[in-house]
Formats: structure tokens, sequence, C-alpha cells
């Protein structure tokens, strides 16, 4: 329990950071700056709710962990946003200080999170309540210094290294970290339980993904200039259109005609994941190329790569984030190698930086983590919550 | 299966549709323009939502078909998308060709795809999995017809007409087509099967009635001129409140004292249907009345309309669409020549090309779709899905 | 039923109001009037999830209870927010007209159905269908009533009285009213009737829960000077991110390690409660403060003022909201006293005035809906809806 209270140690420096009064804030800009801040106010809203109903309820397939999946997502969301937008004020570990009351400040916490949940969904189940706000703390600095080094330039080896949307460095690093995590994270015992899901918790998750395919236009708009926004939105849908039609191709010829109702809830996004990189520069024919070849890259990665990693290397993907952001993600930054012209250093440098510090992170983060306790059973609620089992329970005692 | 491929066909168009590069998309417009464009951007979301967690889970009252119904409805926008996009961009079929890379080219497929929506909910859990897809293929050039004749006023006749949200070009004519589709797709066997629904799927249900509630003013506002957003957005949120109110009351007068969920879910949408036509132009009271009588409609459609066309015509129609959409949409185009002078012929013109397109398409588009296969059972997962009986799945192999 | 059309009566002011035609709405504004009013809509739509969805699934926490939760929440929008409208717009009971065709009129309407959904919360499942919609009719003038007389200066002694997005006078005004209401709808036979819930009702609490998270910094920025957007976004997320981690932290130790889920699902939105009377003047490490205490408030209110008042003076709170809007929104209110100088007065005569308008207002208007009739039993919906035993239901007769 009292390893919890890390993550406050973490947040003194938010609470260091000098008050600002709403007056500073409410400097009068002129009205293109006015224009700007509600458009991505409303992003940051959107994007919300992906972190939140999106990967939270995606997460609900499993159908013994359903309030652990929803309280956990709850936790990195709490731990994450106050922590990057503390340690971005102070300017340690970033390019440039961000004023934390600014809505670019929110924006770039809710992708840290973003790649932090997708961490999270490799791990989902075999970890303590507690952990998941551990998580969100000890994977953030590492997602920062992977932004400072490939995504502004620190390295100075990835100028023109593209990514407007983080299929690089939000997705694949969250997705490889998550890895890390599960090679330290993963009991013996744990190996051996099944996930399992039933009707009502593939609805919830349906709703889970949903939510992501329909705001994820947001996700991809939210840094791009504002005059890229139609192209960047048109893409993003037409790529997810691409994925939802080839999962469901290549589900139902795996399937033998009948096709995996979590293929659907899953793969149908990774059109959008891959389409992060290059979402505000593609043809919209090339959006939908992406988006038809990452949806059957994740069908595979479900059939035929997460079960090998489980045997050949004991690495049990509970939500597969690998198969939906890991390899979608690498795929998105390469595809921006054929399109731009120039791009193929920096693109690789940036690609390999990424891997490295997620693997490594998540290794490290992984053992960080197991060191404050670990969790007996696989993919249950019963050991974290009261009253799972028995049917009724008084809301008024 | 392989007739899944004729989406692809379809979708050559898009394919061949010129590269736009970013740059020319975001050539520097006025800031008014910008501002319409974060409108209208906002509303092109909130339609997506409408579009899936809305319409997809509204139909998840059907208790044995929830994974159909969610899985159909990411294959109607999937396919229906990037075939209008694409064939709105050619300039086939259509009044003026629209730059794929704008958000007005995204407003009108979502619109395209809630007709093609509606009509899915009349056959819903008849048709095969990938019927879905065709069916959006097959309907969406009847609905640019009708799109380019009447509202566009291709036929020369339709001056005046008035259907500023789509009450009779989406709502009707996706309800009529659906009856035609309904027509051919229907087995005898399948005409004795019982939709069934439980406590479980009827709440799934609701969560996609409030979606398609909430986000029912963006719907109204979308095409609008900018001045009439904050007429257009309260007329509609007054008009569906009149219909929530006349949906309770009828609903328990005809169950004596008892409410039909299912009532519930559906009528009280009635009043957004309904005030489609005329949204922007109403005054407030008009609009509560519109929406307390599109309410009382659709409840008595429930009642006593949907078990007639069943009986004597042999229509299943699985959502009660025609009440939903079919009735009160007509009832809203009507209503414009009630309030606004002189647009009477026009709209009666309209109204009756619109029926006659729908219902001949959809009966043609019904008999292309059964020559690819029919579906044996009815409102039954099991056929299309693997792992539908069994409660534990492996999520990891 | 017949008490139900006291709610039509109530709407005839509404229907008096003159039509505006949609040309005087449409006046042209400047570019920063519409830009206000683009950032506005998108709010209201926001604030419409909240009641809705938000709202709405968070009471479905009830298992016995869920298709009640949602009807009534329909039912207190579709009564209120054209009730509050058309008196309003009449200028009766308020400082000053509104124009019903605008988003202010929609937004001020949004924000009193939201003080009524909290009361309906205390009495959920101890009143009928119809008196949802009653419970609005009467509550909203008493809610006019505080708004005029503390809000907008009425009594000439709250000048600096301090609540931008209504801890007092929203939320802490809803749950006492509620408390009123409770002490005439609870019957001897109720207060013996424990309130339920389960696996999948709990998941759906969750996605009322996560939507109101979400959702509420447009709540808070609704009605915030523009200039303040950030900050007051900022501040709501963080608030909300505080109040997320003392829930967890309390609710752990209170469980001895393990975690009730219903307050998951209402402890972390205290600190959107709290927040709401200064969340455009506050500096960011306040606002995480009056986060984590608010959790804990709501965390400890659950476990022992709630049994308390239960046990001590009869009352059922069905939903808490004593514990999520009352305390909460009270401490709110008093830390701008701490954060403002010289607010002291003006802050503990709104608070003292808003305690007794709604502990009267909800008492008057408690006996008055019991007038119409009572509830048999408690939180069964099979009371009022049909067809809620058999699982099989036929959708199409």
């Amino acid at each position: 329990m009292h390893s919890f209270w890390s993550v406050g140690k973490g947040l003194v420096l938010l609470l260091l950071t000098p008050a600002l009064s709403a007056a500073q804030s409410a400097a009068p800009g002129d009205i293109a700056n006015t224009v700007r801040e509600v458009q991505q106010y409303g992003f940051a809203i959107h994007i919300l709710a992906m972190l939140l109903l999106g990967f939270g309820f995606l997460m609900v397939f499993a159908n013994r962990y359903g309030y652990g999946a929803v309280t956990g997502t709850y936790l990195v969301v709490a731990a994450g946003v106050p922590l990057y937008i503390g340690l971005r004020a102070s300017g340690v570990l970033s390019a440039e200080a961000v004023e934390p009351h600014s809505i670019k400040a929110l924006l770039l916490a809710e992708f840290a999170v973003a790649s932090a949940l997708i961490a999270a969904g490799a791990v989902l189940g075999r970890v303590r309540l507690y952990q998941y706000a551990l998580l969100a703390v000890v994977m953030i600095p590492f997602y920062m210094l992977n932004e400072r080094l490939v995504l502004d330039g620190g390295l100075g080896v990835t100028k023109g290294f593209t990514d407007a949307a983080g299929s690089i460095s939000i997705h694949a690093f969250g997705a490889y970290f998550g890895l890390g995590l599960a090679v330290a994270l993963t009991s013996q015992r744990q190996r051996n339980v099944e996930v399992t899901s039933d009707a009502a918790s593939n609805r919830f998750s349906m709703i889970g993904s949903m939510v992501l395919w329909l705001f994820w236009p947001s996700f991809c708009c939210a840094v791009v200039p504002p005059g890229q926004l139609a192209a960047t939105a048109v893409n993003t849908v037409i790529a997810l259109c691409g994925a939802t039609m080839s999962t469901y191709v290549f589900s139902s010829i795996l399937g033998k005609g009948k096709v995996a109702i979590a293929d659907i809830a899953n793969a149908a996004l990774a059109g959008g994941v891959a389409i992060g990189a290059t979402c505000n520069v593609m043809p919209i024919s090339f959006a939908f190329a992406i988006g038809l070849f990452s949806g059957a890259l994740c069908v595979f990665g479900y059939a035929f790569v997460q079960p090998r990693l489980q045997r050949r290397f004991g690495i049990v993907d509970t939500c597969g984030v690998h198969n939906l952001h890991g390899m979608p993600g690498l795929f998105g930054g390469l595809a921006a190698i054929v399109v731009l012209p120039g791009v193929a250093a920096a693109q690789l440098t940036g690609i390999a930086v990424t891997l490295v510090l997620a693997l490594l992170g998540g290794l490290v983060s992984g053992f960080v983590i197991r060191a404050t306790g670990m969790k007996q059973s696989g993919y249950e609620d019963a050991e974290d919550f009261a009253n799972t089992k028995e049917q009724a329970v008084a809301a008024v005692s």
C-alpha cells in the first residue's frame, strides 16, 4: 500500500510550480489564437474521452477483471496528467518549459498518458491497483526523455523525423515499454491463467473500441498546423475505414468464415495507429492503403505473432498491444520513408532510439514496480475489490 | 465471401482521385472560414459518434445479435464513407464535385452513411456480415441520385424544397429503402423468429439512444448557415424534449400504466427526425409541438403500424425504422408546408420522388444482395462469429 | 397518471413566448461573438452528454432499476429544459430575460437540469416515473429563485459571491433539495429495502462516471470569460485527478486493502464538484489540493455520514448525492474564502440562503410530489415497465 505514496513524491514538483493567476493566463491574444485555443480545447476533451471511455472500456473485455480495468485506467490518468504537466512546467527533461495553465500542456500530458495506458494494456490484470498509478509515474520520465531526444531533436540526428500524431513516439513506445514491463511483471502462475471474455464484456469492449475510432481524428489533428485540419481528419477516418474492412476480411478468412469479435474491437483501430506518423501529409489513397494493410497486420499479429511471443519468450501481452500499437505503429513510421523524400535516416534513427528506450525503460520499470509487490491471481477483481462475489451489495448502509 | 470484394471495386474510384498534398488543402483562408471549419469539424465528430455508438448500440437491443449489430455498423461506416467521398470527388452522380480533403466531404458522407444505417436497421440480423458493407455500396449511388435530383435541384421542380437536416432525404429515404430491402431479404423461416431482448441488451440500447439524442443538435446544425446555429440547436433540443415527454405519456397509456423501454429508447428520438426539415426556421413553440406529435406518432407506429406491415405485407422491420425514421421523417417534411409559404409543390414533389427512389432502390438492392447469399438463422451471432456459445474465450493463446 | 399533465401547464408559458424567426437570431455579430458561440455550443453538447449518459448511467448501478434510472433521467431533462428556457425567456423569476433561441439559454437550462438530476439521485427508485418530470417542474422555480437571489445579486448582500461553475448553486443546492425530497418521499417499507448492484450494473455505472469526468471541464468553462478557458480547463482536470487518487487511497484504507467500486465511480468526481466555485481563479497547486481533499471527503461521506443520516433522520439518499454533491460543493464554496480576499461575508451569506432554500424547497416539493401518488416498491423496474421479468421480448410483434 505504502508504495502508492511514491506517486505523491513525483507530484511535489507540481505543487512547487509557481501558482499562476487566472489574470496571467487570460492575457488578450489575437482572434486567431483564440480560435486555435477553442479548437485545441475540443481536441483535448475528445482525447480525454479516448483515454477514459476508450482505453478503459476496450480493456473491459476481460470479464472477471472489469472493475480493475476501469479503475486502473482512472489511476493511470490521475497520476500521469498532473505529473507530466508538473515536470513539463519545470523544464526538467524537456526541450522547452510549457505553461501549465495551457491547453498545450494538457494535450501533451494526454499523449503521454495514452502511451502509459497502452503499456498498461500489456500487463493488465497482473498488477495491483496502486501499481497502475506507479506505472504512470515511472514511465513518464522515460517517455519525456524519448520525446526530447527524438521528437524535439535532442539527439541532433533526427531532423526531419516525421511522427505528427505519434505512431512511433506514442503507440510503438507504449507497446514496447509494455512488453518490457511484461517480462518483469508476469509470474509463472499467471502465465497459465486464461483471460476470459463473454457476451457482455465484449459489448463493453466494443463501446471502448467505437469511442477510440470516432475520436481518433482529434488525436491526429491535435498538434498539426491548423491549415492541415481537413486533410488530417479525412485521412484518419479513411485509414480507420480501411483497417475496419481488412480486419473483417482477414479475421473471416482466418476463422474460416467466422469472425472473432476481439479482432473487430482491436484491429479496426490499427489504421488510426499507423496513419499517425503521416496523417497530415498523405494523399487520401495512401491513407486508405495504410489502413487496409495495418488492419491485416494487426489480425495476423493476434493470430501468429502473439502466441509465438508467449511461447518463445514467455511474454504475456493481455490486450495484445503489440499487435495493435506496436507493429502498426512501426509500420506507420516506416511508411513515411516511402512518401516523404529524405527522411529515411532520421526516421530509422528515431525508431531505433524509441525501441531501445522503450524496451529498456519498460524492463527497468517492471522491476521497480515488482519490488512494491506482486498480484497473486491473474485477471481477477476479487483480490482488489470488495463485494465482487455476491450479487447483492447495499449501496446505502 | 467473395461478394465482399465488390466493395473494393467501388473504391477504385477513390484511389484514382488525384492525391492532394496537405499544402493545397492548407491554403490560407480568412478567419471566418477557419472558424467555420473548426465548427464543422466538431459537428463531423459528433455525427460520427451518432453513427457508431448511437446507431450501433441502439441496435444492440437484440440480445442474441449484439456482435452482429456493432460489427455491421462498423462495416456500413467503413464501406460507405470512402465510397461516398470517392464518388463525390469524382463528380459522377452529383451536382458539384467536392474536394475529398474537406470537412464538407466528410459531413456529406456521414449523412449518406446515416441513411444507410437506417436502412440496415430494417434488415438487421437477417443478412450476413459482409452484406452490411455491400448494402452501403449498393445504396449510396441511389442516395446520391436522390440527393442530386431533389436536394440539389436536379429535377428542376424542387426549387424551395426544404430539408435542412434530412427529415426526408436522409431519414425517410433510409427507412423506405430499408422496407424495400426487407421485402427481398426476409426468408419465411426468419419471419417466424422472434427478436428478443433482455435487461442488459436494453441498457446497451439506451446508451445508443442517449448518444443519438445528445449529439442530434450537431446533426441538425451541420450544414445550416452559421448565423442559424443557436436557433437550430435550441429547436432540436426542444423537439427532442417534446418527443421524450409524449413518448412516455403514450407508451404509458398503451401499456396501461407500464412503459415499454423500447419505446423510450426509440420514440424519444422521433423529435430529432421530424424537426430535421425545418430545424433552422421554426419558432420554438412549433418545434416543441412537432416533437410532441412525432413522439406519439412513433409510439403508435410500433403498436399498430408495424404489426400490420408484417401481417399484411410480410415486411419484417427489425428495429422499427419505419416508426422512428419513416413516418416522423415524412411528417417533418410535410410540416414545412404549414410553416413556410409557397413550398407546398416543391415539398410534395420532393417527397414523392424520394419515396419512389427509396422503395424501388431498396427492392432492387435487396435482390442484388440476396444474390450473394442468404443468412440461415435470424438474429443469431453464432452463424457469423467464433466463440459465441462458450463463456470462456482465451484472449491470449 | 394525470398528475403528469401538470408538466404541460408549466410549459404553456413557453408556447406563449413570441416565436422568433431564424432571421432574427442570425443577426450578423462580429467574429469574436461567433467564436464565443461556437465555443459555448461545444460546452452545451458536452454538458448534455453529462446530463444524459453521465448522470443517467451513473445511476444504473441499481441493478433492478436500470430502466427507471435512464427513463427518469430522460424525463427530468425533457421537462426541465423547455420549462427553464420558457420561464427564463419570460423574465419571471429572473434578473434578466434571456432570448430562448440562444446558446446561453440552453447552457443555463442545462445547469438547472443538472441540479434537478442531482436531487433526483437522492430519491432514485422511490418515485413513479412521471414524478421525475414533476420533480423537475416543481424544483426549477426554486432553483431560479436561488439563482436570482444569490448568483445574480437579487438579495443585495452577495456582491462578490464566487461560484463560477456552481459548487454551491448547482451541486449543493441539488443535493440538499434532494435530502428535503427524501424526507417526504420515503415510505417505511422502502427504508427497509436494500439497493443492490452487480458486476454488469457497476460497469454501466462506470460509463456514467467516466462521461462525467471527461466532460467536466466543459461544465466548468461554460460561463467563465473566454480568456480563462485554459486555466479553468486545466484546474478542473487536475482537481479530478486529485480526487481520483485520494478516492483510491481512502477507499482502500477503509476497505482494508479492498476498494469499493461505488467509491471509484462516485468520489473520483468530487474534485469536479469542489473546484466549481473557484475553477477559474485557483492556482494549479490549490486545484490539486482541493481535488485530493474532496475525494477523501466523499469517501468518508459514504462510509460514515450517509449511514448516520439514515439511522438518525431516516433520510435515504439512494445515490449518496450528499456525499458527492452536498459536502464537496459546500467545501468548494468555502475554499473560495481562503483564496480570494474579501469574499467571506458574501460567500457565507450565499451558502446559507442556498441551504435554506434548498432544504425548504425540497421538503415542500416532496409533499407536492407525494400528493400525486406513492411508488409501492423500492428500486424495482417491474412496477413501471412492461416485460421486465421474462427474458424474451418480441421487438416486432
